[in-house]
């Protein structure tokens, strides 16, 4: 497959309504975006598909949803408020700050595992490739640092008072301190899996590839608890689900890919990443870990509760593993508009922009468009009828050529035209976003017609 | 009508998995809650029959989701950076700090209008009136100061740069910086709406009363622009349209009442609230107000971008006016839980705790209940067949009574029994959680039962 071009994906989100820049009259705020009406529905949807997935469908499957600001010992316990942070760099020149490891990794073209060096070891790169600024172009580099990626708020309640509060870099852990009440409120036995979608935080100074890594962006997680013996069986299930997910939510198996971490976190019995070929290349589409008990345990040794499971029919008792299965809904929402994404030569030698979303993702599920104005009170009748069931769109602007193409570019995949045949027998034109064929309906069967097809499954 | 009693709802949302205090294991973190597995269903199925009735079904009604973190002018534009505060006064004994309008207002009973008060009069009344410490007993007050109510936060991307940056106090920024935008992608005509739906932070010191007043909370938030001439027919319309959102969605006609502001900002023309009847008095739960040209006037003066609007008919050049309708996703959730609050004395003298949730908006629409253990595998199969349409819930712990209280705890409107007919004829019980009649359907006849009672019409 060809790569596709970001730049055509991001000027038809900006076009279309899917996304904007954030605070873009006022010149914009680097590495936000704003979901604009089609962009926030595709969203919707997709996070509605995965919750439908991984907290209804299942068994033993629990949603939840907990704050953004935490306890900072939340932090303290995870390890974050230590150690989550960036090697960077600032030019004395220009002041910008960069990542000492993108630095060097952008140098030798990746030829050199930036990742893997110590802060030493990439400031002698640094000094003796004399690698240079890219935005001033000079060589005046500050020694390396380490930057934090938390960003620090404050509640300043008592007077005087500098404490810290963080946002929070990942949902996780408000799932693992409610770990007590979840197993108390639902009575779930191991395993049982906690699923949370929200927002998280990240002060990111990297370049942003348009929502592939911005500053904020929102999480999917799901968190199996189980026993230590079962998790690796548990850590290969979730990533066959988080596999099929992705191709259920309509990514190509061609463009998706395991690929197994190189390098684990101490605590870390195993961790691979499911790829996604992006238009920047394969990257990082969902993370899947084996944490063993170290949530747990550590939550447990920062705040002395107990985190002790009793097996009911054993009667074991110990700390349970977490196998973790966590994907970003904006990057999701971005590898699935860049699948979706399609430029088709027509008969007529005309370009069709399409965007061949799953029906059951696409924001708008059918659009109503009277053939000519004097036709706009029936088609606002049908408009009535059909948008108490599903998101509809409603244009009577231009010809009815521009408008299919309209939809097609927003990845409608069902049209209905009101036309005169309609007044006088009740029947309208339904034409199909992939094939462009269209059949006729009475108005009566668009509800079963459309529902049937936008299930998903 | 009895007033509730706050901390049995409380108690129940705490005992069921409704909501938990946030970071509970670390002592809590004050003025924020976790949603639970039921509380997060509850308040994704009120934010769903919100998005429905004011983005899907109106014609010309779009949403849109805007980033938490923007660029500091936004709120220079809006004024919140000026001016968005609270008076405060620490003690000096205890170190504790309170809103000195709730000192007053809280020691005169309310019978001062402490919130029209200055700060000099504030000061004034506390000092005549030597109004102690709610903490300690001191009268140690120092001086009133002014306390901003946005969380800030800082970037520092570049080196030595110290730039602010909020968290967002409401979501309406957000779609007033992207009017252009959205005006232009969905080249709507104007009177039209935009929704969004987000997470806002306050920095609050005051008592929250559970999810009343948290210092994290979810906005909806609907924007009318439209013409200044036909702003107040609108304002009206919208009025009606929030109250019949509020009893649809499950609130007592009796318990809800409009409620003028007595001062107007100085932008606006007209501003009410719509109260509810909570357990600890009427208080607003939603706003709406017709804010003139205000925000889109602001937004041009600091932007220098052209917020004029250029009517296609009459080709008059204008800046939109805005009527604003606001309401909290928690607060609501709060109110549909109070209202749902019920305890009844069964014929045998029992009480029965029951939420009377609208089944569109309960957590679970059905649970799955085997008679007994040895019929799970039949119910098994039922939970897989429903889950696939519904939230469902399984249960096969305990008395079949004691599992039809605990569903009637979190208001699951519908309880399948798998029984040992099942077995011999495909048929169950289905219970009724308001009557607790039941009724025995086959079981290809439960999804079309459920699906027809679920609808948020």
């Amino acid at each position: 497959m060809e790569l596709k071009n970001m730049d055509k994906i991001v000027n038809l989100c900006k076009s279309r309504g899917f996304v904007f820049p954030g605070s873009e009259i006022y010149g914009g705020f680097a590495n936000t975006w704003d979901f604009g009406p089609v962009g926030v529905e595709l969203k919707n949807n997709i996070k509605r598909a995965w919750w439908k997935r991984f907290v209804q469908e299942p068994p033993n499957s629990y949603g939840a949803d907990a704050s953004i600001l935490m306890n900072p010992m939340v932090w303290q316990a995870s390890g974050h408020a230590q150690s989550f942070s960036d090697p960077k760099m600032d030019c004395k020149s220009c002041k910008q700050r960069f990542r000492a490891d993108n630095l060097v990794e952008e140098f030798s073209k990746g030829t050199v595992a930036a990742e893997a060096m110590t802060n030493e070891e990439l400031e002698k790169y640094i000094n003796e490739n004399k690698i240079k600024c890219p935005h001033c172009g000079n060589f005046n580099w500050t020694p390396i640092r380490q930057f934090k990626l938390m960003f620090e708020t404050s509640r300043g309640t008592l007077e005087g008072e500098k404490d810290v509060v963080y946002l929070r870099p990942e949902t996780a852990q408000g799932v693992y301190v409610n770990f007590l009440n979840l197993q108390r409120t639902t009575r779930a036995k191991l395993p049982f899996s906690v699923a949370q979608i929200g927002k998280s935080f990240r002060n990111e100074v990297t370049p942003g590839n348009f929502l592939f890594r911005t500053i904020e962006f929102e999480q999917m997680e799901h968190q199996t608890f189980c026993k230590a013996e079962d998790a690796f069986e548990i850590y290969e299930e979730t990533k066959k689900r988080a596999l099929q997910f992705a191709e259920d939510v309509g990514l190509k198996e061609e463009n998706l890919r395991f690929h197994d971490h190189d390098k684990l976190a101490f605590y870390a019995k195993a961790a691979c990443d499911i790829q996604y070929r992006f238009p920047i290349g394969w990257e990082e589409l969902n993370g899947i870990h084996h944490r063993s008990q170290h949530d747990l345990s550590k939550h447990q040794e920062y705040s002395g509760k107990s985190m002790v499971y009793v097996d009911p029919v054993t009667n074991e008792k110990f700390v349970p593993t977490v196998v973790e299965y966590a994907i970003g809904a904006d990057r999701l929402t971005l590898a699935v508009l860049c699948e979706a994404y399609d430029e088709e030569t027509l008969e007529n030698g005309e370009t069709r922009v399409v965007l061949h979303f799953n029906p059951a993702i696409a924001p708008y599920k059918v659009a109503v468009l009277p053939l000519q104005k004097n036709l706009s009170d029936k088609a606002k009748e049908v408009y009535s009828l059909l948008a108490k069931q599903f998101m509809c769109d409603f244009d009577d602007a231009g010809s009815i050529g521009k408008r299919y193409r309209r939809e097609d570019e927003i990845g409608t995949p069902f049209c209905v035209t009101v036309d005169f045949e309609t007044l006088e027998n009740n029947t309208v034109t339904i034409r199909d976003r992939d094939t462009m064929q269209q059949i006729r309906l009475n108005i009566s069967e668009i509800v079963p017609y459309i529902s049937e097809k936008i299930i998903f499954n």
